[in-house]
C-alpha cells in the first residue's frame, strides 16, 4: 500500500471551540430558552413557571410537541389520546418482571431504558427521515405516555409488589402517583407533582437533549433517540440526584445543627448538595416555585429546608463574600417529592418522565433538519511510521 | 414574578460553527484518525488495513482498549479472557426470546440495543466517574464480548431457530459465524469476516462514537453509552446498509446490463448505492482491501461487482467529468459478507459488533476527562411577552 502520509488533512479544516462545546451553537430552536442572568426560562413563548402555575401537564406536553397551547376541546382530546396510551403493549408488560429482576442493583431508570428500547421495537418505530411529521409526533407521544407506567411498574416489581394498572380518567400526574402507590393521591399532592413535572420538561440544551438530537440527526427512530437520552440523563453530572439534597437535610437533622454543619463544609471547600447551577447567576426560577409549593404544605421538613437555605446564603456571604450561591432545582424538588410521598429512588426517574416530553420536542425539531451532527477530534497520539509496523 | 427580560444572555457568549458541527474539534484523541485526502486511516500508530491483514480481531481489540498491541502471551490471555465472556448472564439469555418476539419487525440491531441495556443493568455497571480505569475497561470488554452472542441468538430466534451456544476455543470471528449458522466456518471465510470486522472497528469521530462520548461525559455507565451508540448507528444516515449495494448488484443482474442501468441513474441524478464517501477524496482504503479479499474468492458476484465498479467510474468520467466517485466500504463489504454466508439482515448488526470495540475505546478516553459535553442552541422562536400569557 502506497500512501503519501505527509499530505495530511490540513489543520485549517478544524474549528477550535471551548471545551465541552460550552456556548457552541448546534441548532436554532423554537422550543425554549434559559436566561441565566435573569433567572427566567420559557417553553415556546410562555414562561415555564407560569405554565406550571396555570396549566395541566398534558396541555404543556401539547405545547411542546404540537407547538401551541390547546383550547379546551383540544386539551380534552389530547388528554384522552395520551391517557389511552398509558397501558403498555402486552409484550412489554410481560418482559417487565425479568427487566426488574435483572436490574435489581441498577434501579428503575436503567430498567426503563431497557423497557423503552423494547417498546420502540415492539411498536415498530421507523427511522425519522422515512416517516412524516405526524407519524414522528405520534411515536413520541406513544413513548412518553408509556414512561410513567414503566417506571411505576419497575419500582413496584423491585419491591416485590404487583404493578398497578394505569387509570385513564386520572390526570397524568395523579395517575403516576396512583400507579406508584396503589392509592389515589389527594388533589394537593397530585397538583404539586404536576407542577414539578411541568417545570422540568425542558431546560435548554442539556446533555440528554443534545444526545437525543445527535441520534435523531442520523435518522434513527424515536425509540433509539429516547433510549440514548435516558442513558445521558443517568449520568451523575447530568441527572444529578434530587435525593442528595434531601440526604443533606437528613444529615443536618434539626435547625440548631445547621450552622456548625454548613460552616464545616464551606471551610473544607466541600460542595453543598442542592446549591449552585452552571447557568443561573440568580435564583433558579424552578427553585423559587418549588419553595412556594413546599411552604403550602408546611411542616418540620419545609421549615428546616427554608432555614438551611437562609443560613447557607448567610454563611457564604460571611465566609466567601462575592460568591453568590443559590439553591438549585434539586433542593426543593427533593422536598416536594418527599412531601408527596415519592420514594427517593424515584426522584431521578420522575425527572426523566417529564423530560421525555422535552426530548420529544427536540427530536421532532431535529428531524426537520437532514444534516447529520458529526464533529471532529484532533489526533494527538504517535504518528504511524512509514514502514509496516504491525508484525511482531 | 418580576424579571427583567431585556437583559437576555449576551450574544457574545455564543460561538457560531459550521452546520452539523463539521470540522469542530470536540476532543483530542489518541485512538486513531482518518486522512481523507490520502485514503489512509489508522488505529493508534498503526495502519488499520495493515492490522486487518496481519492481526487477529482480539489483538486489535486489545490495541484499542489497552493502547498497545499484545505480545504472544498477552494475546493468548486476552483472547481467553474475552472468549470466556461470550456466554451471556442467565437473565439476559432468558429474556432474548421475548426481545426477539417483540422486535419481529425491527430486527436484530434494535433487539441487541434492548439486550445490551439489560446486560448493563444485570452486570451492575457503575457510573464511569465512580470507578477506576481498570473497572471501566472491564465493563467495556464484558459488553463488547457479549454483542455477537446477542446478535446471533436474536437472528436465530427471529427465524424460529434455537440459539447456538458460543464456543470458547474458536476465534471471535469464527465463533460469530458458528453461532449464526450452527456450523463451524472454513478458515477462509472466518478470516475474511475477521478482516472486515477489524477494518470497521473505528473510523474517526462519527455520530455513534460522538454519541457514546457525550453520554460518557455525563458520567453515565458503559452500558448507557453503548446503548446510545447503537441507537445512533441504527440511523440510515450513519449505519447505512451494506445490503443496499448488494441489492444494486442484484438489480443489475448480469454484466451486459450494467451500462444502461448505471447511465439511466446517473442521468436522472440518482445516488448509486455503495459509491461516494463524505471524507475520502480518493479510494476508500477499506474498499480496496475488501475488493482484494473478494477477488480471492472469485465467482460471478465478484466479477459483476468489479465490472460495476469499473463501469461506474468510466461512465461518471464521461458524463460528470471532474467528479471523482469511488466505491465506499459498503460496496465490497456487502460482497464479502454475502460470500461468507452472512444473511443480509445481519450486515449492519455485524458492523455494530465491530464498532462496539471502537466505542469502548472512545468511552474510556472520554472518561479520563471530567467535563460534560453541553453545547448551546439559539432560540429563534417568538419572544415571551411581558404580560402573563398562559391563561386562556
Amino acid at each position: 500500500m502506497s500512501v503519501n502520509r505527509s499530505a495530511n488533512r490540513s489543520a485549517s479544516t478544524f474549528v477550535d471551540v471551548p471545551r465541552g462545546l460550552a456556548g457552541v451553537v448546534v441548532a436554532d430552536t423554537e422550543i425554549g430558552d434559559v436566561r441565566g442572568i435573569e433567572g427566567f426560562y420559557h417553553y415556546r413563548q410562555y414562561s415555564a413557571v407560569e405554565l406550571a402555575q396555570t396549566r395541566g401537564f398534558e396541555d404543556v406536553w401539547h405545547l411542546l410537541v404540537h407547538g401551541t397551547l390547546p383550547d379546551p376541546a383540544r386539551s380534552a382530546a389530547f388528554a384522552a389520546e395520551t391517557a389511552a396510551l398509558r397501558r403498555l403493549p402486552d409484550e412489554v408488560t410481560a418482559a417487565l418482571p425479568a427487566i426488574a429482576a435483572a436490574g435489581r442493583g441498577s434501579g428503575p431508570l436503567a430498567g426503563m431504558r431497557t423497557a423503552l428500547s423494547l417498546l420502540g421495537a415492539a411498536k415498530g418505530f421507523r427511522p425519522v427521515y422515512d416517516i412524516d411529521a405526524e407519524r414522528r409526533r405520534a411515536d413520541t407521544v406513544v413513548a412518553a405516555a408509556a414512561v410513567p407506567t414503566m417506571l411505576a411498574a419497575l419500582h413496584r416489581l423491585g419491591r416485590g409488589l404487583e404493578p398497578v394498572e394505569p387509570r385513564e380518567e386520572l390526570s397524568y400526574a395523579a395517575n403516576y402517583l396512583y400507579m406508584l402507590t396503589g392509592s389515589e393521591p389527594d388533589e394537593r399532592r397530585a397538583r404539586a407533582i404536576e407542577q414539578y413535572l411541568i417545570s422540568t420538561i425542558d431546560h435548554g440544551f442539556n446533555a440528554s437533549t443534545f444526545t437525543a438530537r445527535v441520534i435523531a440527526s442520523t435518522g434513527a427512530d424515536v425509540g433509539a433517540c429516547l433510549v440514548g437520552a435516558v442513558g445521558a440523563l443517568s449520568g451523575p453530572l447530568h441527572g444529578g440526584a434530587p435525593s442528595r439534597a434531601l440526604d443533606t437535610l437528613d444529615a443536618i437533622g434539626t435547625p440548631d445543627r445547621i450552622d456548625p454543619w454548613i460552616r464545616e463544609r464551606v471551610l473544607a471547600g466541600d460542595r453543598i448538595m442542592g446549591f449552585g447551577h452552571p447557568v443561573y447567576r440568580t435564583e433558579d426560577p424552578r427553585s423559587r416555585m418549588l419553595r412556594g409549593i413546599a411552604q403550602q404544605f408546611g411542616g418540620p421538613l419545609v421549615e428546616l429546608a427554608v432555614e438551611v437555605e437562609r443560613q447557607v446564603e448567610a454563611i457564604l456571604a460571611e465566609l466567601k463574600p462575592g460568591r453568590e450561591l443559590h439553591t438549585n432545582v434539586e433542593f426543593y424538588a427533593g422536598v416536594v417529592m418527599e412531601l408527596c410521598g415519592l420514594p427517593r429512588e424515584m426522584f431521578t426517574p420522575t425527572f426523566a418522565a417529564a423530560r421525555a416530553v422535552g426530548w420529544s420536542a427536540n427530536i421532532l425539531e431535529q428531524a426537520q433538519d437532514s444534516k447529520i451532527i458529526r464533529p471532529a477530534a484532533r489526533y494527538v497520539g504517535p504518528q504511524p511510521p512509514a514502514a509496516v509496523p504491525v508484525l511482531v
